[in-house]
């Protein structure tokens, strides 16, 4: 039952030999998410083995190149390995016409649907939601209508101790009610108490991604006390002025708002290719936020699967 | 002064971790021709240390994705690195259309202006020629209008030989004459022939590449003698009946084209992703014709300068 993300790229809009353009992978449960798609997506998920048949939805979170031009591939590469089930994706409210505009010069012919399922960028709204995890959209600053996700775990009852049921011979009638937190009257009038019969949930997993935006602190509610949370940090904090004028974040501003959130863990990422190093980046944030790392190709932040306190 | 072909992508349209989807470098004496365009191109070009600036001319074979999905990141990088020369882009009919109905979406302000200059493909055509070079289209057999391109340097006049012209005390206005070919005549009457006065021309070099294409013997008096041929083979052998069904080639017709048109060298590349090795490519090839390589990503096949006989 793993919760983790994989890296496929980690540069901002101009690729370097090392990174690929944005894309991010979440494999919540065996089910995978791919999170914005920027060019030669499906040649990472080839290299880092994940099977393209594996993807069902696809969450863009806007229409700039670097995050969307290895979709193109992509749904040509689907079509060729006989894809017939929907592929659903999730953008802001340009996609549908974009890829279908597109796809007339490349694929009249799919082999499968595409469900375009658009959302408006202004306010956060549930836009998936399955017996295992939900999407959240958190509306960012860019120069375009852009929104990051917010994935968690959906929360799941308590679990019966097995032994306990055969103990005092509860009947299945029973099982729901003591899932749901009730105890339990033995034939003989004996109460046992919810804690001792069953197991606390699992905490709900979280990982939310904040890419591209300025610094906003309307960001921080949304993410308050994810596992994980990606903020993009184009720029170093003597470029600020960059940032501002281009609606990206810094490495310090980023780390702020993992601050103020109150995250576990914050990933930075999206680094502009006029760095010749990127230990910076890491080390800046690490001074406002000791938790961060600087993300790679290829690297996989896994969040661990606990239960709750008794 | 070189003359070498640089792979970029040797797979077919399913790219794998190893092999991008199709695009070949040429460098001709310092000037560069990106031949098509596939995913991810532009991250080969960094990965080989090619500045996109150096990039001026495109020539795309036809419209499939594989051959042309990276157009869109390289012009949309061209632009975030200030561009300002015209970029050539040579393609079939409808490149334009395309280009222009993409290009709505993501760079209305370039930098920089696209001249497209379509070809047509049922017969063979010179659509470009500088000082040095000169690029004819070569019509192939595929699914939709394709044409593959012939690159060959131009002719060079005869080196007059320095110490000669100190020795005869040969007047400027000669000079021009001799590098024709012609003889020079002394004060004193005595006739040097051109032989003693020049050195031959340089052999011009020249690339044919034929990328997608069925088996057609129209390909052979098009690409006679070249230098190297670059030959699609998509398939084995023993899969002859698919290269049939989708206009593509096997490694013996590669093979056979390159065996009747008497050129110096084969490479084969275009591999379909689903054999495991590709050893099996060279080898069968080679049973027809040995000067065969099949090519794998970032190999890089030169062209000697060398004169011609005296």
């Amino acid at each position: 039952m793993s919760f983790s993300v994989t890296i496929l790229g980690s540069s901002s809009a101009l690729p370097t030999s090392e990174r690929f353009p944005t894309a991010h992978l979440l494999n919540a449960n065996e089910r995978f998410f791919l999170i914005d798609c920027g060019e030669g997506t499906q040649i990472q998920l080839r290299k880092y083995r994940i099977r393209l048949g594996k993807l069902n939805h696809i969450f863009i979170s806007h229409l700039h190149g670097d995050h969307i031009f290895g979709l193109f591939g992509l749904i040509s590469s689907l079509k060729l390995i006989g894809r017939e089930a929907t592929l659903h994706i999730f953008g802001p409210d340009q996609i549908e016409e974009l890829m279908l505009d597109h796809l007339k010069y490349f694929q009249n012919e799919l082999s499968f649907e595409i469900a375009f399922h658009k959302f408006q960028h202004r306010h956060p709204a549930t836009i998936y939601k399955d017996n295992n995890i939900e999407v959240t959209t958190i509306p960012l600053k860019h120069r375009i209508p852009t929104c990051g996700f917010l994935f968690r775990e959906q929360p799941t009852p308590r679990n019966i101790k097995k032994d306990m049921v055969e103990k005092y011979k509860i009947p299945i009638r029973e099982i729901v009610k003591i899932k749901g937190g009730k105890d339990f009257e033995t034939g003989d009038g004996q109460t046992i108490p919810n804690s001792e019969l069953t197991l606390p949930p699992f905490l709900t997993r979280s990982y939310a991604y904040c890419s591209d935006t300025a610094y906003s602190e309307e960001i921080i509610e949304l993410v308050r006390n994810v596992d994980i949370l990606y903020h993009e940090t184009t720029f170093l904090q003597k470029d600020s002025d960059l940032a501002a004028e281009t609606l990206h974040s810094t490495t310090r501003q980023a780390a702020e708002i993992a601050l103020k959130a109150g995250v576990k863990k914050l990933l930075v990422g999206h680094f502009s290719s006029r760095y010749k190093s990127y230990d910076t980046f890491e080390k800046e944030a690490q001074e406002v936020f000791p938790e961060t790392s600087a993300v790679n190709d290829g690297d996989v932040f896994s969040v661990s699967r606990v239960r709750e306190k008794m």
